[in-house]
C-alpha cells in the first residue's frame, strides 16, 4: 500500500467518504486510489466548487468531506469558500498536493508557501512528512474537522509521500471528536433571573441551537417568559417553516438593526456574539445593541446548545410548557408581477416538505425570506462568510449529503457569476437541484450600499462597476453550456409553476427569474 | 480630498491608469473615486479574472496595472493568478478594501487575516494606516510593481482610510524604478571563452531577453558561435515568427528534455536557471541537463539583458555578425481532418501580423506550437506559474494593453472553465480577443501524466476525475450566454475561416475546436 492509498483507506476508515476533487499532476497516484469504492469522487471544474460543496455537505451532515485541492494555487482558489465554511464552523478535510521534497528545492514553477497560504483560514495545517505517516496525519485530520465545532484541517501530501510504500501504519489516534462542554450552572441561573425580572430580553440562537431539540426548547423558554427569540441576519442552518418554532431575524441594514435591538433590555446569546454589523459605516455603529442593553452568554461556542438551553427550562420550570409553532401559511400560488411578495408567496406554496432552501439571493431575499416562514418545514442555509459564490457549491454539497431532498438555491445573477461551474458538477451527477437565479443585471446590493456609505447617487463611473446589464448574461444559455434545464419566468404564477415542476424532475434545473 | 480620491489620484499620477475590479461594500468610496476620468475601470465578474488581465496588461505594455478587491476572500480568488504572474515577473498594484479598523476588532463575517492571505504570494505588502498615508503608500506600491522585475505590490485599505479627509498629501517618493544592474565583465569573459572552445553550447534566454534587442543579440552571437538558442519550456512573452531570430524550446516531458539537453556540454543562463522539470515523478531526475555539462549564468534576474548580450557580442568580436533570420512558412490555409499540424498550418496561415498569441491549449498546443513559428510575426505568451485559468484573464489584459493588435487565445476546455467569466469582459469592453477552444472533453494531459507517474493506465473511477464529458460543455452557449459571438469548427479548413474572419470583425468571439 502506497502513502495515498492509506490516505483513502484512513479517509474511509474514519467516515469521510466523499472527495470534491480537482486534481492534477502531482495527484495521479491519490487519484488511483480513488479507485477504492468505499470513497465517491465528485470531479468540480473550479476549486471554489469544492470547497464551498464540502461546507454544503457538512451542513447538512455534520461530518466533514474532503477536497482534493492542486498545490498553493489550486487551495488559494478554493480559500473563500473555505473562509466561508470556518465562518458557519463547517469541518471539512483538505488534501493539497505538493511537489515532493527532493523537487521542492528547484523551486519549480507551481512551487509556493502552502502552509501560508493554509494558515490564516485553516485551524489545523500539516505537511505529511513521511508516507509512514499518513495514516496517523488523516486521522488526527479527520479528528481535528470533526470536533464540536466544524473545523477546516488541511493537510499537504508531497508527492513522494503519495507515491512511496507506506509500510506498516501507525495505528492512528482516536478520532472521537471531543464532547461539547456543558454550560456553567451558574450562568444558567443568572439567565433565569434576567428573564424571571420580565424585563424585555432577546435570545439569539445560532450554530447547533437553530434546529432540532434545542429549537423546541428555545421555543419553551420564549412561551414561558415572554422572551422573544431570533437569529442573526444569517445562520449556518435553521429549521423553520410550519409545524416548527420560528425565529425571528435581526435585520442586516444597520438602522434598522438598531430600531429592532432598541426595545430590549437585554440580550442573551446562544453559540454566537452579540449582534454586530456586517460592514463599517462612516457614520454608523459597529455595535447594534442599545448603549443600555446587557448582553448574557448562556451557551458559548464549543458548548451543548441543548444541555444548556434544557437547564435553563428547568431553571425556568417551563419543562410542561408548549411553545408555539409556526402555522402553515396560505398555499394559494400567487398570480401577476413578480415582487418581493409574490415571490415569496410562490416560494411559500412550492417548497415542498423537507426540502433544503441555501439562499444567497442578496437583495431579493432580504425582502422576501421573512415572508417564507409558514413555508412546509424546511432547512435554511445562509452565507457565514459574507465571501459572495458560496450559494451553488453549498446546493451541490447540500444535495449530495441529503440525496432524497430536494434543494433550492436562491441566488442573485451577480453572485451566480463566481463559482457557476457548480452547474456542470450538479448536471454530471445528477443532484435535485433547483437553481433559481434572481436576474436584476445588478449587483443590486452595492447601489443601497452606496448610499449607506454616505457617497451618494452614483455616478455614470461607479455605476457602470455595479450594473452588470451589459451584456446581459442569457442564463438559459449558460445552463444549457453546462447541461442544466432551465426555463426562464417573468410572473409570479410561471415562477411556482416552474418551481413546482422542478419537484417532480429528477436532477438539477435552473429558474431564471427576470426582474 | 479622501484616501479614495487620493489613491486613484495618486495611482494615475503615476501612471497606473487601469483598474481591474471586482467590489464589494467596503470599497464604494473607491468606487466614487474612480469617477475620476483619468482611470479606466474595467468590471470583472471573478477576481481570478482582475488579477490575471493585470498579468497580461503587464506583459504587454510593461507597467503595472491596478486591482480592486473586496478584502480577505477577494484577494483569494485573485491569488493563483497573482501567483502565475509573480512567476511572470509581471508588476501588478492590488487594492485590498478593509474593515475600518475600529469595526475589525468585532471580527464582522468577512475578517480574516489579509496580510497572511497576501503575504506568500506579494513582494511586497503594507496596510494603509491613516488617510494621510495614502499617497506615499501608493506611490510606493507603484515604484515597487514598476521594478525591472515587476513585483506584486499589495496595499490594504481600511474603510476609514478611504472615506476620510486625505488632508495635505506628504510628496511621494520617486517611482523611479531601480535601473538593472549591468552583468559583470568578468562573466561575460569567461562566458566568451566558453562559447570560443567550440564544445556545444546551449543558452537559454527569458525575461527581457526574449524580444526585441537581445533577442537580435542572441541571433548574432548563436551566427557567430555557432551556440544554439532556446527558451524553456514556458516564458513570460517571445517576439517570434517570420523574420525574427528563432529560439528553440526545451520539451516539457522529462524525458525528452533530458535527451534534448543531453548534447550539450555548456548551459547558458539569461535571466532564468539552469532548466528543471516542471513536476517531480517517482523515477525521473529534477534536473534536466546530463551530469557532465557545465551551467553558466549570463544575465542573471534583475540585471539587463540587452546590455549583458551586448557585452557578449563584443567580446565575441560579433558587432557585424548577421542573425538568422525565421522564414515565412507556407501560408496555404489546410484542409481536411483537425491535428496537430493541420491546426498549426491554419494558426500560421490566421494570424494577422503583430497579433498575440496567448497559449493555455496545454496537450493540443504541446504538439501544435512549434510548428507556427513560421506564421507572421506575433507574440507569444505562456502560463510562467502553471496554476490552470491564466488563459482567458491575461488575453484580456493583453487586449486592453494593445487595442490595436488582435489577441488569439488558445485554451484547452478543462483550462477555460477556471476563468470562464472573462467572456463577459470581453464583450462588455467589446476586447478583439479570439478564443479557440479545444474542445478534447478530457483534461488530457492528466492523462499522459498519470502514465508518466507511473500509475499505469487509469481506472475507471480515476478516469471519471480526468474526462470531462459528461456533459459536454456547450461552448456555443457559453459563448452567447456571455454576449460573445461563437462557432463551433471540426475540420482544418472551418477553423482556419473562422480565425481568418474573426480577424476582421470588431469584438470579441470564441471558436470550438472539436477535436
Amino acid at each position: 500500500m502506497n502513502g495515498a492509498e492509506s490516505l483513502v483507506q484512513t479517509l474511509t476508515d474514519q467516515g469521510v467518504d466523499i472527495c470534491f476533487a480537482n486534481p492534477g499532476t502531482s495527484e495521479m497516484h491519490f487519484l488511483k486510489a480513488l479507485e477504492n469504492p468505499r470513497m465517491r469522487s465528485v470531479l468540480c471544474l473550479f476549486e471554489g466548487v469544492c470547497t464551498g460543496a464540502a461546507d454544503g455537505y457538512y451542513r447538512m451532515k455534520e461530518t466533514p468531506a474532503s477536497t482534493l485541492l492542486h498545490l498553493g494555487p489550486g487551495l488559494a482558489n478554493g480559500l473563500a469558500n473555505i473562509h466561508n465554511a470556518k465562518r458557519a464552523s463547517s469541518g471539512m478535510v483538505n488534501i493539497v498536493g505538493e511537489h515532493s521534497a527532493a523537487h521542492l528545492k528547484y523551486d519549480p514553477p507551481l512551487t509556493s508557501d502552502i502552509e501560508g497560504l493554509a494558515r490564516p483560514l485553516s485551524h489545523w495545517v500539516r505537511r505529511v512528512e513521511s508516507p509512514r505517516a499518513v495514516a496517523w496525519d488523516v486521522a488526527t485530520a479527520v479528528s481535528k474537522a470533526s470536533e464540536h465545532v466544524g473545523q477546516i484541517a488541511t493537510l499537504i501530501l508531497p508527492g513522494d509521500t503519495s507515491w512511496q510504500e507506506a509500510g506498516e501504519q501507525v495505528a492512528p489516534p482516536s478520532t472521537v471528536a471531543a464532547a461539547a462542554k456543558i454550560p456553567d450552572v451558574a450562568r444558567i441561573e443568572h439567565i433565569a433571573q434576567v428573564l424571571r425580572s420580565g424585563e424585555p430580553a432577546l435570545m439569539v440562537l445560532a450554530g447547533h441551537s437553530t434546529r432540532g431539540r434545542a429549537l423546541e426548547l428555545a421555543g419553551k423558554i420564549k412561551a414561558a417568559t415572554g422572551c422573544r427569540i431570533a437569529t442573526q441576519f444569517f445562520s449556518a442552518r435553521i429549521e423553520r417553516g410550519a409545524g416548527r418554532v420560528t425565529l425571528e431575524r435581526i435585520p442586516y441594514a444597520v438602522g434598522q438593526a438598531v430600531e429592532y435591538l432598541n426595545s430590549f433590555k437585554h440580550i442573551i446569546t446562544v453559540e454566537t456574539t452579540e449582534p454586530i454589523a456586517f460592514f463599517s459605516y462612516p457614520d454608523k455603529p459597529s455595535l447594534l445593541k442599545s448603549p443600555g442593553t446587557g448582553v448574557h452568554a448562556l451557551v458559548e461556542m464549543g458548548e451543548d446548545s441543548a444541555a444548556g438551553l434544557d437547564m435553563l427550562v428547568q431553571a425556568l420550570g417551563a419543562t410542561n410548557t408548549a411553545g408555539v409553532l409556526q402555522q402553515r401559511s396560505d398555499a394559494t400560488p400567487p398570480t401577476g408581477a413578480l415582487g418581493p411578495a409574490s415571490i415569496a408567496q410562490a416560494l411559500a406554496a412550492a417548497l415542498p416538505e423537507n426540502c433544503i432552501l441555501v439562499d444567497e439571493s442578496l437583495t431579493t431575499g432580504r425582502e422576501t425570506m421573512g415572508l417564507t416562514v409558514g413555508a412546509a418545514p424546511h432547512d435554511l442555509i445562509n452565507n457565514m462568510g459574507g465571501s459572495i459564490g458560496y450559494g451553488t457549491p453549498v446546493a451541490t454539497g447540500a444535495a449530495l449529503a441529503c440525496p432524497d431532498r430536494r434543494v433550492f438555491c436562491m441566488v442573485g445573477d451577480g453572485s451566480a457569476m463566481y463559482t457557476i461551474q457548480s452547474l456542470w458538477t450538479q448536471a454530471r451527477e445528477g443532484l435535485n437541484i433547483t437553481t433559481i437565479i434572481f436576474a436584476n443585471n445588478s449587483y443590486a446590493i452595492l447601489k443601497a450600499e452606496y448610499a449607506n456609505m454616505g457617497a451618494g447617487a452614483p455616478g455614470a463611473r461607479a455605476l457602470a462597476m455595479i450594473d452588470i446589464d451589459r451584456p446581459r448574461i442569457d442564463w438559459l444559455a449558460m445552463a444549457k453550456s453546462m447541461g442544466v434545464p432551465a426555463v426562464a419566468v417573468d410572473t409570479a404564477e410561471a415562477f411556482h409553476k416552474a418551481m413546482a415542476d422542478s419537484v417532480h424532475e429528477p436532477g438539477p434545473c435552473l429558474i431564471e427569474v427576470r426582474l
